[in-house]
């Protein structure tokens, strides 16, 4: 028996490797005979784990870059990949909210300056393809950092040169775009992200995202209407109306300034991912699949990998189970979704700490998962009658 | 398929029969033909819910004494079962701590009086075999309220009655057993316990189990001497050393009296409700056997349910698959005891007092057991390949 393991991860505990890596053993680990070839696909939505879902198998290495952190005052080594001659980069590499500690969010100074630097080094090296992953940013800077590294001057009405950092953008009056990167013109670059929200308002990147970012009630408003004046300004100098395109709020508005500026398009990352990682093909040679995320919610569940991956596995008339660390009341659903059955990893009543740490959750996706293979094989004999 | 569900009870949340059928519910509505055929058996180790199990299916009808309840002020109705001439009593029916709001329990006036009473009626009426369920009282009266309706006088040092209550035995001097019902001399009782502590000392009655009827810290020592002076007299009108025998603590000490005074011994509840429900018959014929507890423990699996039916199940060669509402870390340590796989019920991160509710129990096991064969069903076809 092949089994398929595309687990997305389950956010703020394991990667969607982890996940997948606990499933095969668990099933590895139920057999004494006769165990099952299992292959682990990761797979990511643009978020965290894009670029280690991409290259996890037999792919070229991914190199790092070093460029300005999410904060003004630290540098990072940010990953990135190049798979057929597309460079795959994630913006929680360079400006991700991981990298810094909740108490020193600040909406003021994170900035993507880190992640256009990326941009500019891939760029002087050929590359002209891009993939982003948008998920994850600690920055509401709609991408004036980036376009800052890429040679954009943010000015004040006397045509002085401000600083790139959000705060800086109280006397932006006019954007020069003559030093920006000449390559760029010739660049592609495809967006990884699941978020629909545009740029400004209260459906926008800053009413919507930013308090998570740092943004505190009193400053949502002036917030706003920086980056509404900063698009405003955009559009004079690039003639395009971007800012209530659907998903130019991704990311703090980083998408704005993409969609603006370059050659860009908003795709799923599920089916970029799925795509790179040979997703479909793997499950056509596979006898069972097995999905899963951190909760599974009926609400929730369209565009969520487990359905995206039911719904591709169906096509090819493959079964699809779920894990998930837990379910909710309606989570019957799922199985009109095309998932066959589906079980929450969660082994007993504990405090949401423990239940939530990385070591416990992959012991609990391996056990729950050992006991399901074990359980399956009493059906291989004379049960089922 | 034949599928038989022999579920524990998931103490404080679901009962044992309330647990088998949402199993039940939970296989039927996995199959969209072929549906298995379920049969629930229930089972208790001598706890609430023993007669219960005992007359689920196709049995005589049970029937309810009106007697003292645990408290002075108040009686109750308590039902007992008769099945081959054998009366089948609980002393959680009569004497309880599910009678008693947890403000109200007071050890120096909690009596088993009322299970006196309904075993004087059970012996008029001509009864002389039982089955005793020691589980859940709400007493540490070591029996004195039970001996007392059934003809026991207990008198100060001049010979004078006193009550039964175990505030009344500080003054206890003298027991006089003349009175005694004489068909008591005829009675066999079963006591169905899963208890191994002694009446008195610190692994006694009072030290271990006071606690939890109200025995406040400071009164431990004083109500331990009470018993033991109560045990010493006991010993020179029965000739019998009791005291010591392992079970005499139990149903806070109704067992040393019932060792004392009648022709008693201690048995296994599973044991007994197994026998007398044929559940060793049942598991011979069928193809899988469900069964499950509260919590899945490798430390206390010893004399569990589960693995009780697990070593039943062995000797016929049949699976053994087990849910619970949680399962330790340990757990892995039961399929070593025959357990096949085992899965916990709990559905996702919540309140524990929403998590042990009856009704979200109930909807965790039939859940979790639907999603689960639905899962079986995957392995019938060319799966296991």
């Amino acid at each position: 028996m092949k089994i398929l393991v595309v687990m997305d991860s389950f956010k703020g505990s394991v990667t969607s490797i982890e996940a997948g890596e606990a499933v095969k053993k668990g099933i590895e680990e139920a057999y004494e005979h006769d165990v099952p070839q299992v292959f682990v696909s990761p797979i990511a939505d643009g978020g965290e784990g894009t670029i280690d879902s991409i290259f996890y198998q037999n792919q070229e290495p991914t190199s790092y870059s070093f460029v300005q952190g999410p904060l003004f005052e630290k540098s990072v080594i940010a990953k990135y990949g190049i798979l057929n001659q597309t460079a795959i980069l994630e913006i929680a590499e360079t400006s991700g909210i991981t990298l810094v500690k909740k108490e020193l969010l600040n909406p003021w100074e994170a900035t993507t300056y880190g992640f256009g630097e990326q941009i500019r080094s891939l760029v002087k090296k050929g590359y002209r393809d891009f993939l982003i992953g948008l998920g994850g940013s600690a920055t509401n800077d709609a991408g004036i950092g980036m376009l800052s590294a890429l040679g954009v001057d943010f000015q004040d009405e006397n045509g002085k040169s401000l600083g790139y950092l959000l705060k800086d953008m109280r006397k932006l009056a006019k954007i020069d775009c003559q030093g920006l990167l000449p390559e760029l013109k010739e660049c592609r670059f495809k967006l990884a992200s699941d978020v629909r929200n545009v740029l400004c308002g209260e459906n926008g990147a800053t009413y919507v995202f930013g308090k998570q970012k740092g943004v505190k009630e009193n400053e949502m408003q002036e917030i706003d209407e920086l980056l509404l004046n900063f698009s405003r300004l955009t559009e004079e100098v690039t003639h395009k109306q971007c800012r209530e395109h659907e998903g130019s709020g991704a990311a703090g508005g980083i998408a704005f300034s993409f969609l603006s500026y370059f050659d860009s398009r908003l795709v799923s990352g599920f089916e970029e991912i799925a795509s790179l990682t040979g997703l479909e093909e793997k499950i056509k040679q596979a006898d069972l699949v097995v999905t899963g995320e951190g909760m599974l919610d009926s609400q929730s569940l369209m565009g969520k990998v487990p359905v995206a991956v039911a719904s591709m596995a169906k096509k090819h008339g493959k079964k699809v189970i779920a894990l998930a660390g837990g379910v909710s009341k309606d989570a019957e659903k799922c199985n009109q979704m095309g998932i066959s059955a589906f079980f929450p990893t969660i082994q007993r009543i504990a405090n949401e700490q423990e239940i939530l740490s990385t070591q416990s959750t992959k012991e609990a996706i391996r056990k729950t998962t050992q006991q399901l293979f074990r359980f399956a094989q009493l059906f291989k004999g004379n049960l089922n009658k």
